[in-house]
């Protein structure tokens, strides 16, 4: 089974306690299609500007796994950016966007990504993330990522995509933002009544909660005493999940819970070190046996 | 076994956006010792004023596991306390604190309790826990709880408390406080060198971590639908894990582990009603059922 991903591939700039990262390989898409490519065949489509190094291309390219000819180059520089975390490491303060290609970023789905039978849909204004859905052929499952800015500016086009996703994954700001409600559970239950059947909210360094008619539950994040860049952490979250869940191409809240903890697992591996540095020195046999370790942890005889 | 707990009882004023509750039954002490005795027999020091409602006093009195011999009343009003939680249902917001007989509270430990083996350290003033450490013979293992007041006001006599405790119990800003750490994970390592052999960091809806010297552990909250009133959740959830410590009498880490879980699922409990409504129509059936399914929600297979 193959998963496809549309999204930002991005180069960023980062400032942290543990120290900086310039002009680095970063984006919603770059870290999700790394983090999935530990389980399954992924598909990448997204946008780069003539700038962007070939090194950081070959980085995803060059990973068995992740097929990049749905990546198109444009005239022009990549998205850049640049951001600082300081004091509560779940909140990124942006220092700078410079959107370039990506702001007019029209995905084009490559004719041999159109029957993907799993589709993510990576932070992108809900109008884009539509057109994608209109190109793919009866995928099995979409799931759509938002951020606080489409909330904010493309409200209507968001209620509108919602009807369209078989789930939604956004953060806890974010969920109480979509929904106003004052607690998460409320949250998470609200946007079960806007369309999607799986609404999976993160949570940072407090782990990830999930939502169906079934029920609700909530799984940590895996604490790890490393930590160096949040940036990416959710989008490798997501990479996890829907990685995992393409390799199992099950899906019921079983195989849910063990996709997120998966996705945790991916997360807390990510944010001990800056880019996609962590990823480049990580087996799925060092994510295994972290993958153990949590298991573990959870265990209550 | 007996658990030994000191700490404030108190008279309640909560606004929630569920309703209100005025002059409710309330304290650290009081929520502990109610989660602690569906666990064990429950020994319990406070001081209450003369103003103390007969019903409220029974409420403890009346409970099987609960010994209130060490309730002194003193001349003078009941410490009270009044507050309010909107938007962040985390964080309440105080709006009226009378310490009356509270403030001047000495606590004498009746006879009859000083051979406990197991000593909770309820929320109070670092010198009034020490003096209760030093009228206790020998126990077998000491937990405190402390607060932001104390961090700011009395640290010196706080980090002098640390190092005759086995655990502290704190919550994720008072852990933050105390350390001046930017995460979690560093905050509790920094605890552990300062004293205590055990740290439990109370998170509120995002759960509580665990850290020893043998590893670190994070487990999240129990996701209830039907949250009213989270005032007493942190010393509930005490209350569940000093409890069910005293009940096993043993001490590793995944006694504790089984022993925070129980602490998670009777918080979870407790702030589904104003004050110890919720308790009082609780059974230990009703937690082993919650219980088992907060560990199948843990469960990965």
């Amino acid at each position: 089974m193959s998963l496809l991903v549309v999204g930002s591939i991005a180069i960023d700039s980062v400032e942290t306690p543990s120290g900086k990262a310039d002009e680095a390989l970063g984006g919603s898409a770059a870290y999700f299609s790394y983090a999935a490519s530990y389980f399954c065949p992924v598909r990448l489509v997204g946008v780069i500007g003539e700038d962007f190094p070939d090194d950081y291309l070959s980085v995803l390219k060059n990973r068995e796994n992740i097929d990049v000819s749905g990546v198109q180059v444009q005239p022009g520089k990549t998205f850049r950016w640049r951001g600082k975390y300081e004091g509560d490491m779940n909140v990124a303060e942006t220092l700078e966007v410079q959107l370039n290609v990506f702001g007019s970023f029209d995905p084009d789905i490559p004719e041999t990504f159109r029957d993907s039978p799993y589709v993510f849909l990576a932070n992108g204004s809900p109008e884009v993330q539509r057109k994608v859905l209109h190109q793919v052929r009866k995928p099995k499952l979409v799931f759509a990522d938002t951020m606080n800015l489409w909330i904010e500016i493309k409200r209507p086009e968001l209620l509108e995509l919602l009807k369209q996703v078989d789930g939604l994954i956004l953060n806890d700001q974010e969920a109480l933002m979509l929904t106003e409600a004052d607690t998460l559970v409320k949250a998470g239950r609200a946007i079960l009544g806007l369309g999607p059947k799986y609404v999976v909210v993160k949570k940072g360094e407090h782990g990830a909660m999930f939502f169906s008619n079934e029920g609700i539950y909530a799984l940590p994040a895996f604490p790890t005493a490393h930590l160096v860049d949040p940036t990416g952490a959710g989008d490798s979250f997501a990479g996890g999940v829907m990685g995992y869940l393409t390799h199992a191409n099950t899906i019921d809240s079983e195989t849910i819970k063990r996709a997120m903890a998966y996705g945790s697992v991916i997360a807390s591996i990510n944010v001990e070190g800056f880019s996609l540095g962590r990823f480049r020195e990580t087996t799925r046999q060092d994510i295994e046996q972290r993958f153990a370790l949590y298991r573990d942890m959870l265990r209550l005889g």
